[in-house]
């Protein structure tokens, strides 16, 4: 059986650091993880006025409901979440009894200055509380974005970092694992 | 001389109780004090690879560059912040050496379920510390949205949490002349 | 099977309403956990100069290694942590290789003012993070310690918030099992 | 006229690198300032049952008295704050209308592991909003305990960061006269 991992950066930038961490996480999966990127150029913001749901978030609600788990490529802006990263969560948030996110195991992974994204982070397992989510403790996964740790279209060098993420892949399999008991 | 303040809702939402508040506040304010309240329904995710920006972005960033002061109004999404207006603050952030915001005092003020967006202030907080914005210690102003306090336009009906938005805007006309002296 | 849950009270005072809870919760755990009182008052702070530990800090620690899970009264300071609480975890967390705490489970509750130690509480869930603790998602349990949820001596009155214990206290039972699987 | 500082360590180690921050804060204060450093060694845990103010505490309240401002030497100890420091501002918060603390110019620093106190410095400012207390947003102070930045007695060796106390003491000092006007 294979764990089905759904990837989301907060950074919609082409050559984000971000992303470049979770390109790399998606080729270098463990056996039995299959890992799949969000695209988040085309879901708007959380509108509780809109009529219906634009395609994008019809896609992403999809993709939420066939994860295990999450992988959330975490950037840090100005000391706290990018708000494309957050969005995606709170769309998913919305659907009943909040069956997309409930219960799910999460890695946290981010880029950022010189402290990797760790504020980001600790927001972002505050809001895995409400929804329910149950971050893996460790290994955490902080990247400096600017200590030549990623080349310039924003692929993933740093071979600690590499080990780093392959780590925590492996220890997001077995904490999957325990919790779907 | 008028202390020009922009406020911000973070709820998108045309009868959001947090509108409401600043809607209050502005018909509220102290002698000498005036807000704008911001729009932020087509400003887009910021994002790096936009090669210019959108016309309600260069409004916003305007609007913050008139602005004395910032009343930001802040829901609570998921025990965090709402995108919207971390995104607008994340916006204004990107200009030169952050001339938009760097010490400008600020205002918080939020409604919620039970706790009043308190979690989600403490959060905004946090990136107040990076753009270099004062935020007001006292009176915290939080609101329960289903308290009854909110008719169903999401006007602010509650005479305590009046009264306390009240204060509020007399400390920050305070704050703001001691950071300015 | 016996679940061995040591409960920890951050308020040294004999008739807090944190301790009060724990004792609610010591009195009516569900079948299968019993629930082990600690004793904070003679636990000094945490210093490394100390020669060797005081006995009052043996027995701490004793304790923490019985325990299967922990069971956290969390009042707020100040808009944190009480320094006792911290201590203690501190103080569990120095011993080799923190095998007193990693994995285990935790349930929180606390009691203070209008938002029930909340503020308290998320920091408490980052020390979790490092501590490799568990804390349960839900329920939350906060109580207003100036309600009338509370008798003079501390011991809890509110139905409600008995209720909000003997579930939190079930999951806790559950997420232990989940957990050990 | 001279500002004076109270200087207060979260780690009651003698060799401890945050004192030996403060130490040199203490040596090289602009012109106009003068820091005493606190001893916390023989301040108990704060405990409303307590019949009377043991001596270490009355003379800490004494010296929270005679202080125009505060510089906090922050260490971080299990992703938040060391016990004994928060026990100092919990204790000085218990006087009457705060008056020992409200309205405060603050300073922090703080050395730790790899993010040099960064998550325990986020909950402190948490802490100053209740107490009334303003922290600089900047410049911050991070060092890293562990990189050859201290001597084995805890002595500051490293330029950048002495640099970064120096200029932190400056901004201490323009914010006290802003906050005072």
């Amino acid at each position: 059986m294979t764990i089905k991992v759904l990837a989301i950066s907060g950074s919609l930038r082409a050559k984000s650091t971000n992303r470049g961490m979770l390109r790399y996480a998606q080729a270098n999966t463990p056996e039995g993880m299959k890992i799949h990127l969000a695209d988040l150029l085309d879901v708007p913001f959380y509108n509780a006025d809109l009529a219906e749901k634009p395609p994008a978030v019809v896609t992403l609600l999809q993709e939420f409901a066939e994860a295990d788990a999450l992988l959330l490529g975490c950037p840090e802006y100005n000391y706290s979440l990018a708000p494309a990263l957050k969005n995606a969560l709170d769309w998913a948030s919305r659907e009943p009894d909040n069956h997309l996110l409930r219960g799910k195991a999460v890695a946290i992974m981010g880029s950022a200055g010189g402290m990797g994204s760790s504020r980001a982070q600790y927001h972002l397992r505050q809001v895995c509380v409400y929804l329910d989510l149950h971050p893996l403790n460790k290994p955490e996964v902080f990247a400096n974005a600017f200590s030549g740790a990623f080349d310039h279209d924003g692929n993933l060098k740093d071979v600690k970092i590499q080990d780093n993420i392959k780590q925590q892949l492996n220890a997001l399999a077995q904490w999957y694992n325990k919790l779907r008991a």
